[in-house]
């Protein structure tokens, strides 16, 4: 039976989401877990995609396959006794042998947390980028609405990639005000390495004023990673959603 | 000169406020980047109270004397660069040198949260007490009613300990619900060594049931550790406010 899972982590003491020899990631201590519950036979996860050092996830979804008759309501319980308090299941769910948590997904939500507090607030520190510079709102909104959209993304993608066609749609950038903190969301059918983070430092470098938002089109058009902002630390940012046709 | 701060730490990695040898304590990490500042010349803290390993601080009061000359609104700034991420001086201030953190306390508020989530969130995990059981608030209210005001708290604190005087006076009990989220808050004249943990265990039974509202006046009475609920775990707890005649 295969069976997908929705996991949320705290990224602050992983590695990154993918297996590396010698470091602590989260798909190794969740494969390490199910292995326990497997009488130590292997199992390998698949996940919607990676995520880096220090990103965190409210909704990442992997799937596996499993002999055991555990019902899937009871999963979440299992699991989460043989994981460190790091990594929670959230639900889960038996699906159909075709179903692939990667090659399945229709869009996927990231959100960046900024916070413009003068001084930190240490039990945020890890959840959000500290950033206490006064921000044009407006014309962050503006730029926004020109990112969205079907384009080729190489300004906004690290250099060296093995990925060819850099070509995304972005549905929605949404801009959220909620104390002193900002809260982006970005929706769109899938990201390239590094988008989001690169993405909000060019939002940032909008806000400040050091890019006009009427050179983003500009921007996009050079396919250049050069043209745009810098990126942005992995620690204000969440994997927030994944979904899925069904 | 005399200086009074106010900082706020994360009190997950630390084996508590007070200085122990071989431990990692806040008092600890502070007095070292007070003397980072001083030329390596060793500064002690006085501060309102000690917290024990795991429980946090919002805003906890320190004072010590320096011969640095630096506005008293730079002092964050110059220390916070001193200081691991975990502690942050959020404001400073030259007060009078007969000034004394622990002896001039006229009231200290603590608040303690406790999730009702039935899977806990991830990112909440080390800063409220997961406790996904139905609650009777309306009697946690009563009982609190009963607890306010001047009393012998024995029953309610450690029972092997140096202080002879076990009477304080409880100002107020609030609670309030934010989301899944309850967030208790106790404000007094001062607390004994584990007296909020006690008070907030023997609530929680009163809210499932296995203590009645009316054995509170009773279990005050009994000056017994034994007739009180349990010590709920330190990583719930919040120092959250010390207050000052001036």
């Amino acid at each position: 039976m295969r069976l997908k899972c929705i996991v949320s982590y705290d990224g602050t003491n992983f590695s990154g989401y993918q297996v590396q020899p010698g470091k602590r990631t989260v798909q190794q201590e969740i494969e390490a877990a199910l292995s326990r519950l497997h009488k130590n036979q292997f199992v390998r996860i698949h996940a919607s995609g990676r995520t880096d050092a220090g990103v965190h996830a409210v909704g990442q979804v992997f799937h596996f396959d499993t002999d055991l008759t555990i019902p899937e309501e009871k999963w979440p319980y299992a699991l989460n006794r043989f994981l460190p308090d790091d990594i929670v299941i959230q639900q889960s769910q038996y699906v159909d042998a075709n179903f692939h948590a990667r090659f399945d997904t229709t869009s996927k939500e990231y959100r960046y947390i900024i916070s413009q507090q003068e001084i930190i607030d240490v039990f945020r520190r890890n959840y959000c980028y500290h950033y206490p510079y006064p921000l044009d709102l407006d014309a962050i909104k503006k730029a926004s609405e020109h990112l969205c959209g079907t384009h080729d993304f190489s300004s906004f993608c690290v250099a060296r990639t093995d990925v060819e066609d850099k070509v995304r749609t972005i549905y929605t950038i949404d801009l959220k005000k909620q104390g002193q903190e900002l809260i982006f969301s970005f929706k769109g059918n899938g990201f390239l390495y590094n988008m989001v983070r690169i993405l909000v430092g060019t939002l940032l470098d909008v806000g400040r004023g050091k890019i006009k938002t009427d050179e983003i089109p500009n921007i996009i058009a050079g396919r250049n990673r050069n043209l745009s902002g810098k990126t942005v630390p992995g620690h204000g940012l969440f994997l927030y959603k994944v979904s899925y046709d069904n």
